[in-house]
């Protein structure tokens, strides 16, 4: 597996061209994140991520997680080191509230930063991610008891954190959770149940894990309108902070899957002796409102992981499209062999994988900026505008985000050859990695269904109505680029066509119809949002170049990219508004019977 | 993993419908293969293939190959059995001339079993497989005393054959081979050489492998022109018949790969000791020759397998969307959860399975039975015209349905949701060994070039015409159907004007921008060719549905996959005609540094 490089310089150009980093950093909570700092930090947290993470990703894959017949869970070796070194070196609180030790950097900030630490090792990032989740919930929902006792050690992490929705019987559908928690005179709950796919559900990284479980209370109304949130510590906290007696969490087994394989992904059972101690997070029966508030979150992260599969495939496939030789080139010398990197249809997939990245990059940071200003602006009406965008933009990140990245993943194996299929390469590690992206934290095709059910119909379409016109408004500057960009001005405007009449289709369409074409509904809407966020991105290259500001080579290339994304990959997405028009008809024409024939 | 169930209905409907087997029975050579002898046929090697092989197939993927210190290789569990039955049956010599004791069948009732085998087990069904290669080249380009020698016990199956092409300096670049040749007194050669990828090159299957093998004899030209291609078994044959001294050919080490972990992947040295002993085939330097006739052949094997792997993919993923249920699906009664079969998400993902395995199986047949007319026909004008239209297929065949395999065994996993991530479920299986056929037997990169450089130009651009205008020619007969297949009229009309314009592009853009424009032009061209015989399937089943002819509900649904297939997935691969048209400009717009960026 090739070297991790931090692909700063188009970070620090999508921070401060497209998400307005000064902008964010001017807000009262954020004055100390001008883009400076930020440049630092994220440069410094880059060789972290380069040198320190970045050597255990393969070898983490490799070797494997294993657990033991005491219920114990070993990570791969070198795993432990690489995360007390980001503990020690403050990772990851930067971007948390300092009332709790956080670093108060905008949560942007924290997304670049996460980038850089899932590129080098997605599996190992997921430890400190999920703590990120269990973070906000307690954040938002905790009363200030559990605040203290739990987020000064979650921000540092010495602590992890887990999120315990799925069961065996209950995963998209996590309504159906049965899990039981019984109240008890202390005013604990005695937690019993089982709990599935719990990534680092248990582990050797730190003493204590801090286990955030949905159950149901005794008399609970059935679906997700009974389900209550608990506090579920490995180890109980003493009222000094340390951790106390074991808690009655056992890892039953961990699972042994396609990729992720340094992530172990735990059977918990929940009161196999007396019955766990849990304590409750906000309200009895509000439990899925608090996984919701923080979903946002943990999707954009998700979606964020596919960009980072897909940006550390490219680097390893680049750098062996630049090593290895076959054949010659059109145009090359005579007698010389051409490194592949010269041949058409390699520069295409290269091409085809650098723009997806850059487009991916776009739209995630876009999205975390939105949830910043969600938060964070002093004008609640602005916030409240942010937050809609932000709740609109998150399907889009989290699933278009993931399929694309596998879709990367895979070109890195092709740009390969034969030897992209040895295991010993790396390459196919990204790919067998990158492909849970696509179902965790609600698969895709929840999404899919999220976007048309649930978030096309705020404010009567209002939101999305101000996205599309938002789209459309820089029809205007592209004109005014001229030539170089007229391609990108035509492709945008058909393929936006196209989305505005799929959108105004979907209301007529009845629940049913609407279902049947969301999937590739969010794909239109992802890549046009995409190809908007890469047309604003070459206008702003196109600015600097002429006033001579950066890197003229790295300018120019932000064009070529907006370019190849908006004129070659675009128009495919743009026929697909005939798949999110043809209503549920053929889907539902043939019995299950029948489509076994 | 889920049982495998042969699709006999399809492949009959196929065989009968869409590529005349009936017409083909009439050959002289095949006068025995009439259809309901071949559906016999089938229907025996379809229970073969489900209750021999197809339970090996998960097993052999989790045990794997293993090497041992003496360079023998052990094949998983279940596998020499398997194959002894294989051999019992007879079913390797189906498809093969009686002279070298084959059954006479049409190479398209071959590629039918070659499908199921596929299917029940790809790893396994490499042996046979790669043995079917060696014996079209020995058929074609041996001499007669080494077609008596070889061909009986490897069409029969008793031995099997290897290709050996690849070096480590020479992939794609075939004409880079090292490995030489030193012709002796006695006739034979000394082959030294080291040979990388080289399927079955070592196993217990069989007491003797035919290996063919690639290497250039003293003061030959360089690259392809120089290269000849030798007979080097594992074991000499003796006088009468019988295997006997060791060859010097070794297996130095066998692969850890991505998936078909069943199907050893061997470093081969030639010549370690004395130098191995070959037999040269056909004439010197003559090599690269023999290997391309036989190459439609393999091209094609490889391009089923895209097919066969996508099938048990779906009759997986179907089984499980039947079986699990979660949430309640839209009209389901209250307090029901439904099977996921019922969620329209999930239709579509099945739907967008079953109607592209069609389309796959379609294309693929009907180019065998191009194939057998071109070898078979009597008429030396209609055999040429058969040729060149299978050499036009070829390419599609192979990368459109190896790209098309992979991604339908990873909607397989993800109709599966978290289980299809976790080994045990089988689906991740699929995805890992769909993943090879997009790069062996030329990379799909290479099957582009070959369309746009090679079969574009066959005839100043007449077979290409001749092709779109039989495509154009169904159009009366759609129109004439009605209101039913008026979409797909209407797709397959704009989808192929986009082929024509693509086509008409192509000769005026220079060889860079032909490249340039190869990978997206052959998916273009592969969709607009698969939909065509979508169409023809939805008319040949309304024909029969209207004189009553066969199971209602089965024609019923080859109308719907047609529909799908035409008016859902065929209009975005009518955009690709945008990046077909781009040219090389923006490939080559960024030096290999500002890739990098």
């Amino acid at each position: 597996m090739a070297d991790y490089r931090a692909p700063l310089a188009d970070i620090d150009f999508v921070l401060t061209e497209l998400c307005d980093l000064e902008g964010l950093s001017r807000l009262e909570p954020f004055a100390h994140a001008d883009p400076a700092v930020v440049r630092d930090l994220l440069s410094e947290a880059g060789r972290f991520a380069a040198e320190v993470v970045a050597p255990t990703n393969q070898p983490g894959d490799q070797a494997g997680c294993v657990r033991h017949a005491d219920g114990t869970v070993t990570t791969p070796p070198g795993f432990r080191e690489a995360y007390q070194a980001y503990v020690d070196a403050g990772w990851g609180s930067v971007a948390f509230d300092p009332a709790h030790q956080g670093g108060g950097f905008p949560g942007l900030v924290g997304t670049s930063l996460n980038e850089l630490m899932a590129s080098a090792n997605l599996a190992w990032s997921m430890a400190p991610g999920l703590s990120h989740g269990a973070i906000h919930l307690i954040e938002h929902h905790g009363a200030e008891a559990q605040r203290e006792r739990y987020l000064p050690k979650l921000v540092s992490g010495e602590w992890t954190g887990t999120m315990n929705l799925t069961e065996p019987d209950a995963g998209s559908d996590v309504g159906a959770v049965r899990t039981r928690a019984v109240p008890q005179p202390d005013g604990t709950y005695r937690i019993t149940g089982t709990k599935i796919f719990i990534s680092f559900g248990e582990h050797d990284l730190t003493e204590n894990i801090i286990h955030l479980v949905l159950a149901r209370t005794p008399g609970a109304p059935p679906g997700s309108k009974g389900i209550s949130c608990f506090i579920v510590p490995k180890h109980r906290v003493n009222r000094d902070g340390t951790p106390g007696a074991r808690n009655d969490v056992t890892c039953l087994s961990i699972e042994h899957k396609l990729g992720i394989k340094g992530s172990p992904t735990c059977v918990l059972a929940f009161g196999e002796g007396d019955g766990a101690v849990g304590e409750l997070v906000g309200e009895e029966h509000r439990g899925m409102e608090a996984m919701f508030t923080m979903m946002n979150q943990a999707r954009l992260a998700v979606g964020l992981q596919g960009l980072a599969v897909a940006e550390r495939a490219y680097q390893q496939a680049l750098a062996y499209a630049v090593e290895r030789r076959q054949g010659r080139a059109l145009g090359a010398p005579g007698g010389e062999r051409s490194p592949i990197v010269e041949h058409a249809d390699v520069r295409r997939m290269l091409l085809t994988m650098k723009a997806s990245i850059e487009a991916m990059r776009r739209l995630v940071y876009w999205n975390a900026a939105a949830i910043d200003l969600s938060l964070r602006h002093p004008d609640p009406l602005v916030r409240e505008e942010w937050a809609e965008i932000a709740a609109l933009l998150t399907p889009l990140s989290k699933a278009w985000c993931t399929d694309t990245g596998i879709e990367v993943a895979s070109l890195g194996i092709q740009v390969h050859g034969g030897v992209g299929y040895i295991e010993e390469t790396g390459a196919a590690q990204h790919l067998r990695d990158a492909r849970i992206t696509a179902i965790y934290e609600g698969t895709n095709g929840i999404q899919a269904i999220d976007l048309v059910g649930r978030k096309l119909p705020v404010r009567g379409g209002a939101v999305v109505k101000d996205h599309l016109e938002r789209i459309g408004a820089v029809d205007a500057e592209l004109a005014a680029a001229g030539p170089e960009l007229a391609g990108v001005r035509n492709e945008l405007r058909e393929a936006l066509a196209a989305l505005v009449e799929a959108t105004l289709w979907l209301p007529t369409a009845g629940p049913q119809g609407a279902l049947a074409g969301a999937t590739p509904y969010l794909k239109l809407f992802s890549m046009v949002t995409a190809g908007w966020l890469m047309a604003r991105s070459a206008l702003a290259a196109r600015a600097r170049l002429e006033h001579g500001d950066g890197d003229e080579a790295f300018l120019r290339s932000k064009v070529v990219t907006a370019r190849f994304f908006c004129e070659q990959l675009l128009p495919a997405a743009t026929g697909l508004v005939a798949a999110v028009t043809a209503g549920a008809e053929h889907l539902f024409a043939l019995d299950p019977d029948d489509l076994a024939a």
